[in-house]
Parts: C-alpha cells; structure tokens; sequence
C-alpha cells in the first residue's frame, strides 16, 4: 500500500535520462560519509555501543529464556579441571581467566554476545594455539562432561558463539597462522583463528582475493565463517563455502583429529565428510585449520546505484544483469526505501540520488579489464532505462566512491540499531515473492497501531532488504524498545509465512539458540532426525555448543 | 629425457609470429574431423566397440579378480523376491529382466562397464519410476538382504555401477524427468534419471547451462554425475557439484525419503547431509532427485590451441590465463605431445599447428561479449607468444572449428582404446610436479623395454592430459594386450608417487571397485574410519553397493 502511494509521487516526475550514466557522472555522495568514521570493521562492535543500549547491563540468557534449564549431566568447573588445564595450556600463552585471578571484566567478552542479547556464565575460557592442545582439551572436557562452546570472533547473530550457562569457552584466536598459500592454484591454508580482514589483506599482496566478505570482517575468524557457513557480499559470484572449502582440519569431542586439510580442487576418495563441519556451528567438533580455494582479484570493480518504482522491476533489472553483466557481476544488493530513509535519518548524508524511489538497488560488477567492463555497465544501464525498468542512477568513479555507495546497503544493520534494538530476520524466499513478507509484516505492524514518528509507538521502521542476487532478504524492525505485542504480531508469523513458500527461516545466520526451536519450519522430521543421528554419531555425550542448533 | 630430445628439434625452428593470432586466423583442422562420426553422445560407447576389443567376451568380475568372494550374508534371489517385485513395479513398465524370460542378452548390457573391464551375473534388474518405488524396492531388499547396486548410465570408470556377483541392479533410466526449472534463479529440479545431455538441451532453450559437461553426457545421468561428484570439462569455472548442488532426494536402504530438495541458494538450517551424496557412489542410498543451480548459457565462446615446449611454459600460460583472461576463462586443458601423435595416428586428421611441441593446451573462454572476449584472448595470445612462453597457436573461428579444436583433447580416450585396452589412471597431483609422473612412468615402462612400434611391445604409448586448470592428471597407457609385467611396473609405483606428494589417486573417477583397495594412499586411517563409520550409520545391513569405495 505505502509503496503504491510512494509509486505514484515517484512517477509523476520525469524520469532522468541515460545521458546520467554517461562519465563522467556527477556522484551525489560525499566522498567521506560522516558515520563511516565507525569503519567497516567494527560494524558489529560499533552496532553494540549506539548509546540506547550501551548503558544497560545485559541480561543472562537463562533469565530472558527462562524454559532453559541447565542439563545436570555437565560437570561442574573444579580445582582439578582448572590444575589440568593450567598444566596443558600453561599460565602465559594459554589463559584460563575468571578462575585464578578475580577477573569478571576480563571474561565478560567472551560471555555476550555483541548484539547484547544473549549472555552466558562462564568461569573459564581456553585459548588453545595449535590443534594438538585443542584435541586434549576436548578428550579431557568430552571425559569429564564439561560442556564446551567453540568460539570464534564471536560476531553471529543468534547467540551461537557463547555460553547458555557455565560452558568452557574455547576460543580459538590464538590459532592464527596462514599455513600455506600456493600461488599458482590460488589455495590457501590456514589456522581457524585467523581473522577474515588479515587474511584478505595478505591475499591481496598475492593478488587473490578471500571468497567470502562481510561486515565483521575486522573481527570474524575464518573457522567461524566456515562453521556458520558464512554467505555474505562475494556469494553471488565466488558461491558458497560448500564449493570453496577444499580442506578442513577439526578435532572431534573425543580428540580425534580429522585430517582433512587437502588442497586439490579434485578428491574423490570417498565420503565428503569435511562437509558437515561447515555449517555445523561447532555442535559435531572444532574446526582448527581450512584449506580454501581463492580466486583472483579483481582489476576493475564498478559500482551502480539505481532507483525502481516497484518489486516487480527490482526482478526485471535483476534478470537483465544477469543476462548482459554475466561474468562480472559481484553483487546484485536490493534496499527498499524504509532501509534508506533510516540510513539517511540517522547519517544525514546526502543521498545517492536526487529523487527518491521505492526500491533501491546497489549492482558491483568485478573483472579483469576496466575499459570492458564500464562498457558492459554502461550499456546495461542505457538498456534499463530505455525500457523503463530503471527510473535513475549513479555510478561510482573511483574507489572512495566505490566505498560510500556500499555505505547505503552496509550502513543498515548499523543504522537500524540506532532507536534501540532490531527484530532481525535473515531469511530465503523464492525471488518471486522475496518482498512479499516485508509489505505484510509492515501491514500487520501498522494496522495495530505499532508504528510511528513518536515515542509512544515502540517501533520505528519495518524495512527489507539483501542480497537480491541469492533471494536472501533481512527482514529487520527497528524498535524504540523491545516489545511483547510486537513480538507476537512477527512469530511464528515469519516463520509461517516463509514455510509455506518452501524458504528457509535463516538463509545465513544460522540456528545458534535463536533458530533451534523454529527448524521445523525449514525442515522436514525426517531430516531432522536424520541431523540427530549425526549429532548422536560425533558427539555422544552432546558436550558440544549444547542447548542450540538442533 | 624423450621430452628433452624432441624439445630439441622444435626450438631449432623459427617460432611462429603472432601474427597468426589476428583474425581471421588460419584454420587447420579440418571441418568435421572423421573420427568424429562416432559422435561425442556415444563417446564411451564407441570406444567400447573398438575392433581390438568388440569380439571378446568380458571377464567375469569374480574371475577377474579371484580374491573376491561373494558374502554369504546376502539373500539368492528367489520366486518369492520375483513376485513381490513383479506386484510392486508391474510387468510391463517395470521391468524384470532376465528371470522370467530368457533374456541373457537384455541383461547383459546392466551387468557389464562399458569399458568391458568389469561384469557381474546378476540376474534381477528393476527400474523403478517414483521415489516411492524406490523406497518400497530398498525397504524390502534391506528387510531380505538382497544386496544392491544403483545405476545410472553405467558410463563410470572404476567398475561401480555394474555387480561384481549376483546384486540386484536398480536401473535409474525410468526416473527422467525434468520436474521445474526457475529462470530468475536458474534452479533446475529434476529425477536424477534424466540423461545429462537432454537436461542441458532443455536448459538450452532457457539460455542456461548444466554447471557439468564430460564426455559421456549422451548416456550419463545427473543421478549419477552427483553420486560420483562428476568433475568434467566447466568445473574451473563454474566449481564443483559440492557447491552447485542446491539439494538431493534420496532414498536410504531402510526406504526413509531424505527430502532436502531445497531450491534456495542458501539454507542454514542444520547440517549439510546431502553433501555425503554427492560422491558417494550409492554406498548409502540411491539419489532420485536432485535441485541444481545452473549458469546463464555464454553468448561468446572462443577456443585457442596452443604450442608449447616444456611444461614449466605451460605452467607460465597457467598462471597468465587466469591473470588476463580471468571471469572469462572456462578451460585450460593440456595434451602432451604423446597424446596428439595417438589421436592423429588413429584419426589421420590434419593437425590443428603445422609445428611439433612437446606440449600441447586448449584454452577456451566463454562471456557475455563476443569483441570483449576477442580482445581478451587476443591480447593474452599476444603477451605469451611475445615472452616466449607459447611457441605457436591457433584460434578456432566458428562453432565447427570449435569443436574440430576440442576434438584434439575430447578425442584422446576413444584414440587410445584403438589398439585394445589402457590402463587409465586420473590422479590429482600439486600442479608444479603434475607432468613428473607421466616421464617417470615413461622411462620405467621404456627401461623394461615393454614399449614399441611393434606387436611385441605390449606398450604403444604412454600419455599425459587433462584438465590443468583443476590439477587434474589423466595418466593412461595405450596397450595392445593387457600384460601382467606392466602392471607391476604401474602398481603400487603410480599410488606411492602420488600418496607422496599429497595427492589424490581418483580426482574424478571415484573409487568404485577399482580404488576401493587404494583409499589409503590419499585418505589417513583416521578418515577411513570416520567413513566407514558414517556406511554403517546409514546402511547397517551393508546391502548398497558392497565390495566397492571403502
């Protein structure tokens, strides 16, 4: 309905013409945005400081979820525990903290989580630094049933990365050596621990690139992006980890070692099963080291900023780049406009375009040759606004403008965070229907009588937006402060809605404690029990990540 | 030390300028290449018809290879299994063959590899045409432990799709449909009995690809292309089935439907279990289904062939491939000059370069833009020959010499099998040792003096190729007879060569029953365990495909 509205406004004017496209052309971003100065990196961690939740202290998971119960078949932490770990991991380089010293500050970062909503208890965190201390940390924990969470960078989204309750954390940034790199295959090998962003940055000395990027690169781990099977901004292009994963080294519960860590492209001897690591959210083993296969890097990399009067053009755009950009299109990001009038409330920036439009759409095309690829840009474009699918557009001339156009899509999460907290969904839709469920959750909002300008309407904004190109859409409500009512108009509506289409309730983030109640929705019984089967065959005494996934 | 002789004389030409490269460059392959009436559909079937081999009858199995023996836990088939079958698939579109008629001959083609290398004797053949059939056929045969082998195309290399006694053979051939196909997405869902050619014929009109090609796409299916992790001819550029495959149907020997035949490019929702399929050689249920992400079908698609003289040069062109010709690159494929010097004695075509070189490449590109792509290869052609990495070459101007140019490469296996069998090996080596096996092997089998011109040489040549861009070495010896002294030439020196230096002994081919006794050179007992435990988990009875993988 809003959009229709919206629509009609938009339309009444003139449409800007091709000639816009044409360089050199005129960039109505500033080349440094105001609120980048919190950089990329620390999007998550800049996310958790907005000052409406900074102030308050986070609640304990098992006080917001209350039905949890501690299972008593875990041990408790004791001296003895503590003496053998001090003994394995030593008193320097392997910290135990919380336990032999009075440091509740010390542990609390590995206890919450940086959306500030879930926080465990935990009196002991262990940093192992090679794989051979993680396989007897394991072995003794699975033999004594001390309950253990992998932790990574500790930046997912559904609570998967820290302790329900009193669970050893094993954290694994001591584990961050680059291995191997083999220039001439591309494959790169390298300790879990490594951080996303470092490892990209030596990847681009060698001119190759990580197959994967996101915004919590500055402090993702590349074991934890393979363990939550990470999709983010280079899927459409470079295709999921499944496919890029060449090896993996991981230490099961009972200390065995699987040696996996091959750096062919081509292996088959017998059953793949690196493959149930990824994804597997550290509930079968711990994910130590990955043989990965990395492309090029890209020369040329341009970038678009469109205006579209509708979804259904937001598709026909979508099938055109495929078509004409083939080969060098990287990413296809859709924004509606709610998403972009957020970001602007909260930047102040000026925006990209001058007119405003229901749908945005921010369209990256990486290749070899610049000169090639402008053209292909450019004509793409001509094409798109010949034929009405595109109302208006801007395209970047260089990199700082590169970098602010992707602020209008990364800015959201960040933005969205500003009022108080977010509901977030990150959900798969066939593409067909993809916004359906943004424009009936915000009808479902608005006709209670939720939403609005003033204080007294707990919610802000029901905004959409994601990677078109992978039919992966966020769903997010930006709220003053959480809100009961609110929660029972979203589920299991959201979940509901996206089971009848055949989508998945968590196309990136994963099951963690967030999704673990809701898989029903996404799979069948059969598979389910088929997935408790494998958990039962690894992981018998269920020391792993308990409480989540499945 | 051949290579070096031969080195010699080529140098002491004049290179060829690159002028040759401009277009129109000077064709040399002849339009439709003789041999090729036998047409690439029928690939292995032709070769399987070679006069040297035709009149044979094959060797059972279980002559062949003495020390295997039947294992009595497994049911005889009895009138009682015919009768339920009979009730259940009906005796008309069902077929059961061989039992209720005398009908040696129609069965013969199930129990036999086109390669004539392998045969069993089973006696019971069914063809079930709904996945619930499927379910009701393993259910019953895992109830009575009547043991199975799943069967696609029956085109594989290793002997896995064919019995080596008496199992039940469940031909895949009567689940051939294509059940939906997406083009935003370009996500195919089809029975896994759909010949791969057809699928890519379907997809055609749609102006998508299969992400796979391989030379037996006439008869192969996609059921079994998945079960094998097929690799083939686009895996360089569109990556493996591990990433492609969006979902799997499958039936495990119990009858339990596993239904993860998601569409959606991203699902995290628990683990990844249909990736145990893929590859899996239907040791732990049989695929009926499976959810494909295909590629937007290339408007340009451009084929050089190459000279070169040693394969560091090769390695060079590699490297400067993948710098220059980058998105665009969809195949790099290298031919020794052994290998051409096979096709050309048995083909008597015209060679595509009037020069000799030790090595040969093809290198093809596919993109969106035809005068892009053009420019790219020209100018990457340009670059090598000026730095003297290539020595001469030629680009294909049409469609026909297209495929005349593929003929070098495409045309080696069925060249090979002229004079009566070869040992075929398909290995995955690190690509700087890649071409050290093949001279090791020829200066062996020379030294023994087994290689010749003439009958007495058991020997004709001993030749290198295959997909360098995947690491991906065929290593085959043409034979006039099989001869028992080659083989202890061959084994276990070409497994301990590889085990080595880490690399794979079955790249593409999978294990079957050829491999079966070699996993450990490529896999650790570690994860022979991990795998064997994961057969027991889903096939206790042990009925899928026994003797076979692992």
């Amino acid at each position: 309905m809003a959009i229709r509205a919206r629509l009609a406004v938009v339309v009444s004017r003139p449409l800007v013409s091709t000639t816009q496209f044409s360089r050199p052309a005129v960039l109505r971003v500033p080349v440094q945005a105001r609120w980048q100065s919190t950089t990329t990196v620390d999007q998550h961690k800049g996310a958790a400081k907005t000052k409406a939740t900074s102030s308050k202290v986070i609640k304990l998971t098992s006080e917001t979820y209350p039905e949890l119960k501690r299972d008593p078949k875990y041990a408790q932490v004791t001296e003895e525990h503590i003496n053998f770990f001090w003994r394995l991991l030593g008193s320097e380089s392997a910290l135990i903290d919380g336990v032999t010293k009075d440091a509740t500050d010390d542990i609390e970062p590995f206890n919450a989580d940086w959306m500030r909503k879930y926080r465990g208890h935990t009196k002991l965190v262990l940093k192992p630094s090679s794989t051979e201390e993680v396989s007897k940390v394991l072995k003794y924990c699975n033999d004594n049933m001390l309950a253990v969470v992998p932790q990574g960078g500790n930046t997912g989204l559904v609570g998967g990365s820290v302790p329900v309750f009193d669970e050893v954390v094993i954290n694994m940034s001591r584990m961050n050596q680059i291995r191997s790199f083999d220039d001439v295959s591309g494959t790169l090998v390298a300790d879990a621990g490594c951080i996303l962003e470092v490892t990209d940055n030596f990847l681009k000395e060698k001119n190759y690139i990580f197959p994967l990027d996101l915004g919590a690169k500055g402090s993702c781990h590349i074991g934890g992006n393979v363990a939550t099977n990470a999709g983010g901004l280079r899927l459409l292009r470079y295709g999921s980890l499944h496919g890029n994963v060449l090896g993996i080294e991981a230490v099961l519960p009972d200390g065995t070692i699987v040696d996996d860590l091959s750096t062919l492209r081509k292996n088959n001897t017998g059953y793949d099963l690196k493959q149930l690591f990824v994804g597997g959210e550290g509930t079968i083993g711990i994910i130590t080291g990955v043989s990965i296969l990395c492309p090029r890097r890209s020369n040329a990399v341009n970038v678009a900023f469109l205006g579209l009067e509708s979804f259904e053009k937001v598709q026909e755009a979508f099938k055109e780049a495929k078509g004409q950009l083939s080969e060098i299109l990287s990413a296809f990001e859709l924004m509606d406009s709610y998403s972009q009038d957020v970001v602007y409330q909260v930047t102040k920036n000026n925006r990209p375009l001058e007119s405003e439009h229901p749908f945005y759409c921010l369209i990256e095309t990486s290749g070899s040759n610049s000169d090639h690829d402008n053209e292909k840009l450019e004509k793409f474009l001509e094409h798109v606004m010949d034929k009405n699918i595109v109302s208006d557009g801007v395209v970047a001339q260089d990199a700082t403008q590169v970098k602010s156009l992707w602020g209008w899509r990364e800015g959201i999460p960040e933005s969205l965070g500003y009022w108080g907290g977010v509901y977030k969904y990150d959900v798969s839709i066939p593409i067909s229907e993809l916004y359906g469920l943004v424009e009936e959750t915000r009808e479902k909002i608005a006709g209670a009588g939720l939403i609005g300008g003033s204080d007294e309407h707990p919610v802000v904004s029901v905004v959409g937006y994601g990677h078109m190109g992978d039919s992966n859409l966020h769903l997010n409500v930006a709220m003053r402060r959480y809100d009961k009512r609110v929660e029972a108009l979203l589920e299991p509506f959201v979940y509901e809605w996206i089971s009848k289409r055949n989508g998945s309730i968590s196309a990136e983030h994963g099951l963690g404690l967030a999704k673990k109640k809701y898989i029903g929705y996404s799979r069948s019984d059969t598979m389910i029990r088929l997935m408790k089967q494998l958990k039962d065959l690894y992981d018998p005494n269920g020391i792993m990540n308990p409480y989540k996934y499945i």
